[in-house]
């Protein structure tokens, strides 16, 4: 069947498949390890669950706040907590806009509904992402200043971009999605290629997601150890363990190459 | 969201999902093992490919037949060979049925087409099932031995059920599909109890897929093995290691398990 072509739906739930399957990926979830309350079963039930989202994404007059926040009340029922809620932002854009001119244009268009659906969303998780002093999501004002300042959802992402390498795809035409989908393309092929662009781009700039965890002093150290890692002086699986033992998960990472899997895949 | 309930398509999706994440499965593909040309992640495209067959078949005026081949066309376009044709056969008619006792009817009110469309999925596959001297997918005279004999689905699985336990099960009313979910509820929770129903279910009938491919003794043999492993004599590690150097996958009993898993879902 040499016609057949994937869905942008399907196109996106394989790129979070290959993601979580792909091992060893330093610090996060993938086939060979769990965390305590998040195991990979609760992964690949968010990747499942999240089709129809996807499908709506695809469909005409789909709004990407409303989007995000039917893809977070999918995914959020089972008891693994928020799995994806960082690829969600990029992979919606991305198969709302076919490809990433069109997720660009996308992101360009949202509205304050869309602000204040992804807010809405985010109050369902407990995922460390895009807080700022001005605008916390578990403070009932920052509806109302969203509102009041009439913020698009772009707005909140430039808002977010300096301290979110997910919000900042948003803002600089997702260069690091563009990157890793570059890099998968050199890297190889299959599982493989996969761990060598997840080590690629967590050489060249410090996760956000742990630095809001950790400090940016451990997420710079984790970058320098990711290059010595690529360098060859530095052993991948103790590198793994060193992360899962001090609790380091490159979260950000993770999302941006769900992103790149998604546009390598076309 | 205590009111969520999964749809019968992602039911089934859940049940494939959670058979191949658990591990260790004797001699099978599952989170920890890979086969040489098939791999978790095949199995994993398979999972999320097949949905929109599984869709079908909870709608109206679905035909058995009709929706094995599309499920079989659909989850056929990767290089991983067939991997769920058995837990298809199982688990289409659950969905169509919606539990046991619709299955029950959807399995006895199939029709020659359907046992046509079933012959033509059968030939898209390399799977070593159910495969007799009679009616041999390979031979062309088969469809037509069919149409003059006016052979069901149902028929073609009563054919078939003497050295296939997946046809069996449309044939004895789902019995060891029932037993698995008895089993499950029985073994516990999560994964450890997934794993002791595929050893119960090992340890009391011979698997007919390693009938077919190794013969009678040596599908006796890993039923016996199995039973060591239940009565704690024999190492699972040891076993699992075993069954894969020599090549022994009990792909039907997995198979029994996905419907046993979907039943114990509801």
């Amino acid at each position: 069947m040499t016609t057949w072509r994937m869905t942008p739906a399907e196109q996106a739930q394989m790129a979070m498949m290959l993601e979580v399957a792909a091992f060893p990926k330093p610090g996060n979830v993938d086939r060979c390890h769990d965390f305590h309350s998040t195991r990979l079963e609760h992964f690949l039930a968010s990747i499942i669950l999240v089709r129809p989202s996807l499908e709506n994404a695809s469909g005409p007059g789909a709004r990407v706040g409303a989007v995000i926040y039917d893809a977070v009340a999918r995914t959020n029922v089972h008891s693994g907590g928020n799995t994806h809620f960082g690829a969600f932002l990029l992979l919606i854009p991305l198969v709302m806009g076919g490809d990433i001119h069109g997720a660009i244009n996308v992101t360009r268009r949202t509205t304050v509904d869309d602000a204040l659906n992804f807010y809405r969303a985010f109050g369902m998780t407990q995922v460390r992402v895009l807080t700022s002093d001005r605008l916390d999501v578990n403070d009932p004002s920052a509806l109302e200043s969203i509102v009041r300042q009439q913020m698009t959802l772009y707005d909140i992402m430039a808002h977010s971009a300096v301290n979110d390498m997910v919000a900042r795809e948003w803002i600089n035409g997702f260069k690091r999605v563009r990157t890793g989908a570059d890099l998968l393309k050199k890297n190889g092929s299959g599982r493989d290629a996969i761990v060598l662009t997840f080590l690629d781009l967590l050489s060249d700039e410090p996760d956000t997601f742990i630095v809001k965890k950790h400090g940016a002093e451990i997420a710079e150290a984790t970058m320098k150890n990711a290059r010595e890692v690529r360098n060859g002086t530095r052993d991948l699986t103790l590198f793994d363990k060193d992360c899962i033992d001090a609790g380091i998960n490159p979260g950000s990472t993770a999302d941006i190459l769900i992103g790149s899997l998604y546009v390598a895949l076309e």
